[in-house]
């Protein structure tokens, strides 16, 4: 991948009750991200597996998923705040790393 | 991410007819993975690539994707029984590496 | 993971205006990409922290997803193809490592 400058970044993906979104949307304004996208209805069930004995969600909740590329420097602040509101709020937040194509038009 | 404790998982996202919802949920509870979250309304169109000359969806079906966290000694037996599936069955599944927010307060 | 054969993919998260879908669409399919996967009435705001200072979506906005898994060689002349485009459109491209499951009875 030669031709198009890519950043590497870390892919947060937060599913929580869409009654919850503003907080998430909130969470990751303040944090100094720029930029994130909502996948609206979705459903789930059970505790993702590493919460034993804990049901998350019910099949009737509706769920959103907030995904955000964010530098690895915000990636620690972000699951701080979350982890707050997730000890008393089912949900979870999956990390992964992601090469995000930047034009060069766009600096930083 | 020093402050947060993180758990690597393998993330699957299996994508197929949304008939079939329950034969996915079922197969991924019977292996022991106690949540996962459904993303509906999906559609699609063609093989992804690597079943040459088989048209997998048309733009008219309905798709689902199930995405699950799985420890990594859960991938190759949810596999297995996902490959018998998409024996007979259009349908995808990714496998990907994800960090996954675990607060203390959860054990297992 | 040994019981399955896997093959190494990259997973291209195309996330823009849903009135863009067919040049997303268009631009995979002439990259001899065989199939695709359509997320749609996705919502987003903001830059997504590298456009700084450009706002790339309004709320109100209806965003697809296109999720496409290709071969490495691929990337690059797909990401050429969306730099174009994206020099004069909101929206993002994400690269990422994933395993696809691919039954024996397929070959390539």
């Amino acid at each position: 991948m030669t031709t198009q400058k890519m950043r590497s970044l870390k892919k947060l993906e937060i599913i929580l009750d869409g009654a919850h979104l503003g907080f998430a949307t909130d969470l990751i304004e303040r944090a100094g991200v720029k930029g994130y996208t909502i996948l609206h209805n979705l459903s789930g069930k059970g505790s993702t597996g590493f919460h034993a004995g804990q049901l998350m969600f019910n099949e009737d909740d509706v769920l959103v998923m907030v995904l955000a590329a964010v530098p690895e420097d915000l990636v620690d602040p972000l699951l701080e705040g979350f982890a707050a509101f997730f000890a008393e709020h089912s949900g979870v937040v999956f990390v992964s790393d992601i090469q995000v194509m930047r034009p060069e038009k766009f600096g930083r």
